[in-house]
C-alpha cells in the first residue's frame, strides 16, 4: 500500500484511500495563543485594549514585530505553474502542496506559514500583489513558480521588500544538494575542487544548484536542458540560461547530456527523464549520482550503485533523501529569529554547512545527508543562519 | 485596572502592562491538523501522496473545497485606513485588530481567518489584489477600510468573486443593531413601523444600518454626518450618501443632528462626538438610545437612562453591548458551511432574527441583545444563515 501511494500520482475514486481521507477538510488551522473566554479577555486581546497596541505600532513601526504574529509568519506564495512534477495545474490545485509546506514550516521550524495561491501569472502582477501583501508577513517563500519567471519575480521582490524572499525550489534544493555533495566528497576522500559535475535540468533548481556549487568551489559544472549542454555558443538561451552559460562549463563542452556525462564525477538530476545505463557507465570511477526526480529518479538507485560511490535520490524509501524540508524551516526560522531583511549567499552556505555537519561524525556512503526526521537538523540550520546573518550585519535584533 | 485599560487608548512604556504582555509574539498561530511525525506521514500529507490530491483538484476544481482548508478559511482584509476609532494608522498598525478578529472568528465560529493588511489604498489596487488572492480563501471579510472606498471595493469584489465578500463594519454592525432594535421594540410593546430613527454617522456603519433598518420596516430613518441631516437638497454628498439621501428621511428633514433628534424615537450613534443632554431631552418619550462609539459613547448611559426606555452601547462594561462578534463568526460559518457564493440581504436579515431570537424568552430593557459570550449565539446565527442560503438557492452543498 505505501509503495503504491509513493509511485501512483493519479487520482482515485476509492473513498477510503488514505491520502484523500487525510486531506479531507485540509491539513491546517488557525489557533489562538491567548485566551478569549470572557469579557476581560476580550477587552485585552480585542477592543478596547488592542487600540493601545495599534497606537504604539503607528508611533513606532518596528513594534509590529514584537506585538503581532508577523515576525514569525511566512507567506507561501505560488501561482500554481510548476507544482511538483505536475506542471501548470493552477492555484487551486496547488493548495494541497502549499498546505503541506505550511505544516512542515511549523513542525520543523516553528514558523507559521500561510498558503497564498495567486490567480495571476504575470511577473508584474505577482510582484505587485506580494508587495501589497507584505505588511502582514515576516517573509515570503516562493514556491512552484515556473522558470524563467521565478528568477525575475524573486529578484524584483528582493529589491522592493525588506523581508526575506526565498524561492525554495531554487535555494532550498541547492542548499541540501550542496550539503550532500560536501559529505559525499568527505566520505570518499575527494576534494570539491577536483570534481566535475553535470546537472540535468536548467529550471529553477538546476540553475540555483549550479550557482551554489560554484560558490562552494566545485571544479567545474555544466548544466543541461532538453537541447543539451548550456553553453555560450547557443542562441536559444533565456536570460537566466545565458547567465549560467557564462558562469559554468569552463571547458566549453557542447553536445548532449550523454556527451557531458562522459568522465563526469557528479550527476545531479532535477529534470525528470531517464539516463540510460550505458551513459551512466561512462561516468568517472567513484562518481556520485544524485538522481532527484520524483517519483521516478533519472537513474534508478539499483543501476546507479553499479557505478557510483555515493547515490542519493529525492525519495523517502531509499537512503540519502535530498529533501528541501531539511533546509527551508531552519532557513526561515534563523532569518526570522534575528529579523534579517534578506537571506544572503553567506546565510545559505552556512545553512548547507550546518546541515552537512549534523551527520559529520556518522558519515557513510549511505548517510551523506541527515534524515528529514533527524531532530538535530532544524536547530542546527536555524542557529547557523542566524549567526551568519549577525556576522554579515544583516540581523536587525 | 480593568476600567483603566478599557478607557485608556494611549500607548504606554510600562513593560508589565497586561495588554502589551498579552500581545507579545502575536495572538495566533498555525497548527497542523494531521500528523507529520515520520516518513509515512510525510508521504501522505506531502510528497509524493499529495500529488494525487492536486491532480484530482486539477481535474475536478470543486474538490478544492473538500480537500484543502480553503472552504473554512476567510481572509480578513484591511488597508488600515479606518481602524477602530484611530483612523488611518496604516496596515502594520492595524494588524493587532486583524489578529483579534481572526481569533474571534475561530473562537466563536470555528472559522480559520488570516489577517491580510494591504500596503495600498486605491480601490482598483485593493480589488485586484483581493481577486488574485481569492483562490486560497473561502470568503473575504473586509475590515476597517474607510468610506466611501469601502462601498465600491465591496461592490466590485462581490461582482468578481464567487465567494462571500462581507464588509463587517457595515453589515456586522447593521445586523447586531437591527437585532437589538427588534428586541427593544418587542420589550417595550412598540412596532418597528411606528419608529423614527436618527443615525449619527454616515460612514460604513451608519449607511449600512440605515439600509438594514429600511429592510426591517422602520417607520423612518435619517442619517446625519458632520454637516447635519443627509437630504436630497445637499450638493456635497458622495455617491453613497446621495443614494442614502434618496432612500431615507421621508419627511424631508434638514438641519443639524439636534434638529433631527427632536421627537425622534431612536438614536443610533456610530460617529464619536457627544450629544448634549439638552438635545437628548428633546427625544420622544420611551425612546431607545444606542450610543455605540468606543471608548466614549455619544451619550453616556447614565444620561441616556434619564430619557430612554432602552439603552445600548458598544462597551462591555454596560448592559446591551452591540458587538459585531455577535454576528460575523456565525455569518461566515453559516455561509461557508453551505458554500454560499455570497451573503444575501435575506441571509443578513435571517442572522439578525436569529440573534434577536436567542434572548426572546428573557427580554428586559437591560437585555435586548445576548452577551458576546452567550454560547447559543453563534450556532443560532450559523444555522439561520445556512438555512436562508438554502431557501434562496444560494447554497452549493
Amino acid at each position: 500500500m505505501a509503495a503504491e501511494i509513493i509511485t501512483d500520482t493519479q487520482s482515485t475514486d476509492d473513498p477510503v484511500d488514505a491520502v484523500f481521507a487525510l486531506h479531507r477538510g485540509g491539513k491546517m488551522e488557525i489557533r489562538a495563543t491567548v485566551p478569549v473566554r470572557d469579557a476581560e479577555d476580550l477587552s485585552l486581546a480585542y477592543t478596547p485594549g488592542v487600540a493601545r497596541v495599534c497606537t504604539a505600532i503607528a508611533e513606532q513601526p518596528e513594534l509590529v514585530d514584537d506585538y503581532t504574529w508577523k515576525s514569525n509568519t511566512v507567506a507561501v506564495v505560488t501561482d500554481g505553474t510548476a507544482v511538483l512534477g505536475l506542471g501548470d495545474i493552477g492555484p487551486r490545485a496547488s493548495l494541497p502542496v502549499m498546505e503541506g509546506k505550511a505544516i512542515l514550516f511549523k513542525q520543523f521550524g516553528g514558523v507559521d506559514a500561510v498558503p497564498i495561491a495567486l490567480d495571476c501569472t504575470g511577473v508584474d502582477e505577482i510582484v505587485e500583489t506580494v508587495v501589497r501583501l507584505a505588511p502582514s508577513f515576516g517573509g515570503v517563500n516562493l514556491e512552484d513558480i515556473s522558470a524563467p519567471r521565478c528568477f525575475e519575480i524573486e529578484k524584483q521582490l528582493q529589491e522592493r521588500l525588506d523581508i526575506p524572499v526565498f524561492h525554495d525550489d531554487q535555494h532550498g534544493t541547492a542548499i541540501v544538494t550542496t550539503a550532500a555533495l560536501w559529505n559525499a566528497a568527505e566520505v570518499t576522500g575527494r576534494r570539491i575542487g577536483d570534481l566535475r559535475a553535470v546537472i540535468s535540468g536548467a529550471g529553477a533548481a538546476g540553475i540555483a544548484i549550479a550557482k551554489m556549487l560554484l560558490a562552494a568551489g566545485i571544479g567545474d559544472v555544466a548544466v543541461c536542458d532538453r537541447r543539451g549542454v548550456v553553453h555560450q555558443g547557443r542562441e536559444d538561451l533565456t536570460d537566466a540560461k545565458a547567465e549560467i552559460a557564462a558562469l559554468t562549463n569552463r571547458t566549453g563542452r557542447k553536445g548532449t547530456l550523454a556527451d557531458a556525462l562522459a568522465g563526469a564525477d557528479v550527476f545531479i538530476g532535477v529534470s525528470g527523464g531517464t539516463v540510460p545505463e550505458e551513459v551512466v557507465a561512462t561516468m568517472a570511477p567513484g562518481c556520485f549520482i544524485f538522481a532527484m526526480a520524483n517519483p521516478t529518479p533519472e537513474i534508478h538507485p539499483e543501476v546507479a550503485h553499479r557505478y557510483a560511490a555515493v547515490v542519493a535520490t529525492g525519495r523517502s524509501d531509499f537512503p540519502n533523501q535530498i529533501n528541501n524540508v531539511l533546509a527551508f524551516p531552519g532557513i526561515f526560522a534563523g532569518a526570522l529569529s534575528v529579523r534579517a531583511g534578506r537571506i544572503s549567499e553567506g546565510m545559505k552556505l552556512a545553512a548547507a554547512k550546518a546541515l552537512a555537519g549534523v551527520v559529520a561524525d556518522e558519515l557513510t556512503p549511505q548517510k551523506v545527508i541527515p534524515s528529514p526526521f533527524d531532530e538535530r537538523v532544524a536547530p542546527a540550520v536555524t542557529r547557523a543562519v542566524a549567526e551568519a546573518a549577525k556576522a554579515e550585519g544583516i540581523a536587525r535584533v
